[in-house]
């Protein structure tokens, strides 16, 4: 299969981008066609520092780089050759399979979404994203897409959502929930009470409302929600593990039994870094466009990069929207003969 | 100052909640009365296993409960005679300066809200909280009381957070922030768009959008939000921190050195917890509302329903209601003269 990599987005490119392309290329034997685009000169300096070299690997021009901090769709529509957009368009003119990219969020969905439009029957793409619990790794999604979807929206994200599940993560029968503020029927907004009322409906293997207690509970293998909430439940999550890390080293460091302890302990802190480190998960997938994009978080790794190459390849091998073609169109079927409910007081 | 406490609500009532009102009766000079509402029977037997008597304290009985799983509206109309209800009710008719409950917070904020009525001025009660983080501590504004507010509400959110901040937790001129996807300006939802222009105007220390990322990172020391993202972020923040303590409990307790290591360690594993402690801060107040309403989180300790007692004092003390009209009305007045910005596309 064949990826096409944005080598000039994100934070440590293209660095970062062109160490974990190179990575994958030593360790990923189905990849058989890897495209850098970027600066040609910047890209293959970094090449060269890591003395690589692979038949399969091709560098492709960019004159210009889409900025972390620009205005997502004017920039998208002013960069025609920045490397996001070169990429984008090697997938549109079927040259490659997926896009890899590590810069502006707002920037790839747009380009994303314009270039390669929405899947059959698709109404909007979504972010989904992965989060590790002790007992399951749920998909939460919408992480960035949509920030106003309507209840018919959400509705598909649980459908494309439990193919992530079920497809890559290798859930048998994954659990799709809404995310509320209360587990019971009648809690939660508009959007919420009427994407229960007609996800309930679906043959998804439904599970009514997660309230935020319960995310890490194994209570669901999938959580939809719009992009507002998701985005925020996500950076919550990445907010408060940060700090109470911050604060336990703070604290540990404040005598020298305490520091000796640590010592002894380390291997449990390296542990519980590794079960939480985002770069073993590969970056959000943007789900419902007619294309594999996978969006690498901005500060990516090298690793993570890899990562996010290597969940690429799963996606194009297990033919992911051929599925999500033939789900999203048995459930619009399926939903069309229910009627819409109409608004209560 | 005069405090009536819902004896019945909560996980643990009656026996935390007694015995958090006496200790609170124990260690605070300023309470003149405490009312114990709920089953005579039961809180006197309790107050009989605590061999605690004062003359400051008062049971007061009412023969049924809300229960923490009943419906909010319906359980305030038919259970007229309980706890909760009549707590309130010694509030409305000035009998007492405050109420607190551990009980069903929707059932909780309805009461209130009804029985109570709002102040002049403000348009809609909100709950706010309390967060502890490295090196401030800020005011989340709403988790639970209004989940589709319109900006203007959004507003009155950010000037009574920050009169939270300024009278009770001692920040001069604190710093308001809208949650938000991104911290530019035109990052958000249609209600945060709004309620960022419209707080621009007014006189509060006004420092932007505040991203989930940054929450914890001392940009701002009040955050407005819906009820159902604030909601969300409290929760996603106590899971992760619950979910992170738990698994690293797992793994020092994997071999005898990393158990060794945690033992030596161990005040800074205390040191952490006391931080995170939600006991310490007492629960979330209902602000906007004709008296002070204090909501203790259902499983409250004793400690917690302690902690909830102060604030209420320090509530009622600072003459807080009577702030919040005064400044409700100037920014009422300020942003009177604003025009409402027209939508765009």
């Amino acid at each position: 299969m064949r990826i096409a990599v944005d080598a000039m987005g994100g934070d440590f490119a293209p660095q970062n981008i062109v160490a974990g392309a190179a990575d994958a290329l030593r360790s990923n034997g189905k990849i058989t066609k890897l495209f850098l685009v970027g600066d040609t000169t910047r890209v293959e300096a970094e090449l060269k520092k890591l003395n690589f070299s692979d038949p399969r690997l091709q560098v492709v021009h960019a004159s210009e780089v889409i900025a972390m901090d620009d205005p997502p769709v004017q920039s998208v529509r002013r960069k025609k050759d920045s490397s996001m957009c070169r990429a984008i368009e090697l997938v549109k003119q079927g040259e490659a399979d997926a896009i890899v990219s590590a810069g502006n969020t707002g920037a790839l969905l747009t380009a994303a979404h314009l270039k390669l439009r929405t899947l059959a029957g698709v109404e909007r793409p979504g972010l989904a994203c992965i989060i590790p619990a002790p007992e399951n790794i749920f998909v939460l999604m919408d992480v960035g897409a949509n920030l106003e979807p309507s209840p018919g929206i959400l509705v598909q994200y649980a459908v494309m959502g439990s193919l992530y599940s079920k497809q890559i993560l290798g859930y048998q029968n994954p659990r799709v929930g809404v995310f509320s503020i209360g587990t019971e029927e009648m809690k939660g907004n508009e959007l919420t009470l009427e994407a229960y009322r007609r996800i309930k409906q679906t043959d998804l293997n439904f599970i009514g409302n997660v309230d935020g207690h319960d995310l890490f509970s194994n209570v669901a293998d999938v959580i939809v929600t719009d992009a507002f909430v998701g985005n925020a439940v996500l950076k919550a999550c990445e907010s408060s593990l940060r700090v109470m890390g911050r604060w336990l080293k703070d604290e540990l460091r404040k005598n020298p039994l305490r520091m000796l302890g640590a010592l002894l302990a380390k291997g449990a802190f390296k542990a519980l870094r590794r079960k939480a480190d985002p770069d073993e998960y590969g970056g959000a997938v943007l789900l419902g466009i007619n294309g594999i994009c996978i969006k690498a978080h901005g500060a990516s790794s090298a690793k993570a990069v890899k990562s996010a190459i290597r969940i690429a390849t799963e996606f194009v091998e297990s033919h992911f929207n051929d599925r999500i073609v033939e789900e999203i169109k048995r459930s619009n079927a399926k939903l069309q003969q229910i009627p819409i409910a109409q608004p209560t007081v």
